[in-house]
């Protein structure tokens, strides 16, 4: 074997301008002829920056829906996106009710309905009525929703990794819908996460039983398009923070003015200010 | 403007075999000249293969990190990464601690000790030697440390979306993390969560305050290699587990015969047998 470069597998120019990477990925680092042979290293420069567009351009899709079906193989693919998420234990907690029958998102539609109106009341002046206008769910236009549950007993009673903080099982199956999420958009299928409704009568219309959590429901269907930027930030609701602000050293709200620290901060502002001038659909990676 | 393909972006070739993509990704659907113009499809087959691979190739690492310092630029991008995670209401709860001085390493890997000799104790007969033996972390050897923070109070008390779900500001802080791990694993750095550890002591050590909850302790660095399949599968810890049997129809572990049912429970084990085969590194969306 050639031996290769540490930072540029096979296959991958180092000359700047347009390059190419070849459709399949062989030569890529990401395939191995040898299956034994461990997976080393990070990814070329196109799969990081496609992997970044995918982070920074999923959207919370409410009301973009169009009717077209999802395919077999594209619901397959997000899916099992979602059940290769990371889960304490090995544990797999996750089911995913697949929601298409009219009847049934009509009874979820009432109870976002009702618990819609009931939180308008919470907000105060002008809150409420941006609130009240805000289109917050795509239950009835997307043509599937998807329950996303944690069966707490999975794997028994005593699990990897569960044993002192006992919410490890419902975090890994968030992370299994935020896999979704991303694989979703990538596929070009906006995601709604439906969170304003009353958990109990949810798992009633679903007949989830006691032991398990209905973690998320979730709106499922191509759009029409996707926002550059997210509705509640274009709505003036709450600006994107400024990571670097966010950003601690050793214990919580501490700062640090090391060289390196300093550093990472600097390139944190320029980062972020890259993204929100526009790089949300742009090169990240690649350029300076 | 030309007209362009439906499904087929400008700048790729529908000719089978190997195809390029620009490496700038201009050209494709995820570039827009104009900024206004909203991003309408899903990505190329190149794009959504990258994302599969970060997926599918994702491990919690604990016993293979090396000393090699991550760069700022690095760090910086799977930071971002985690703050374009979703959050209920635009809240973006996270902080991020960095743990960087052996002296804090020192007393988080003690609260694990401690913990993992408890959770030890509650696993029976062969299981407990079988656990005694796992490597569980790697707070000492990875450079840097991360905590992942929930502050429940960062956007006031009405939150959008968290009016009746009171965990979910929690689950955006989840959201962060999986977002973290998957551009850690594009960038080559393996990530492990720590889990079984005292919480309140945590809490104490990186002085976080009462409001704010540490959703996620985890370790990050270059490694040696990964995996090629999670540890306690590879252990016959668990098994992966069929996701067929995971996907349910109306209702919690229903299932469904129409042709569309048939055929995505068909399309699901086809997949996750190619995957299990060996696919983890390999084509997953561009071949049959």
């Amino acid at each position: 074997m050639n031996p290769k470069s540490e930072d540029r597998p096979e296959g991958f120019s180092t000359a700047p301008g347009p390059r190419c990477v070849p459709f399949s990925m062989k030569g890529n680092e990401m395939e191995n002829s040898d299956r034994t042979k461990p997976v080393t290293r990070g990814f070329s420069n196109a799969a990081r920056e496609a992997l970044y567009q995918t982070i920074f351009s999923r959207r919370d899709v409410r009301g973009q829906f169009t009717s077209k079906p999802i395919p077999e193989d594209v619901l397959s693919r997000v899916l099992m996106a979602a059940h290769y998420a990371p889960s304490v234990g090995f544990m797999q907690p996750w089911s995913f009710i697949l929601v298409r029958a009219e009847e049934t998102k009509r009874k979820v539609h009432e109870l976002f309905e009702k618990a819609h109106g009931e939180a308008a009341e919470m907000f105060e002046g002008k809150s409420r009525a941006v609130y009240r206008n805000l289109k917050l769910e795509g239950i009835l236009e997307s043509p599937i929703n998807i329950c996303i549950t944690c069966d707490r007993d999975r794997a028994g009673p005593v699990v990897i990794g569960r044993t002192h903080i006992k919410t490890m099982d419902v975090y890994s199956s968030v992370c299994a819908v935020q896999n979704l999420w991303l694989a979703a958009r990538a596929e070009g299928l906006g995601l709604g996460w439906v969170s304003i409704l009353d958990q109990h009568r949810l798992k009633q219309i679903l007949a989830i039983p006691k032991r398990v959590i209905p973690v998320a429901y979730v709106c499922l269907g191509y759009v029409s398009h996707f926002f550059d930027k997210p509705e509640l930030q274009s709505a003036g609701w709450r600006p994107r923070l400024p990571l670097d602000e966010l950003v601690n050293f050793e214990a919580f709200n501490e700062d640090a003015s090391d060289p390196f620290a300093t550093r990472l901060l600097e390139r944190i502002r320029k980062d972020q200010k890259k993204i929100e001038d526009g790089g949300q659909v742009g090169d990240f990676v690649a350029t300076e």
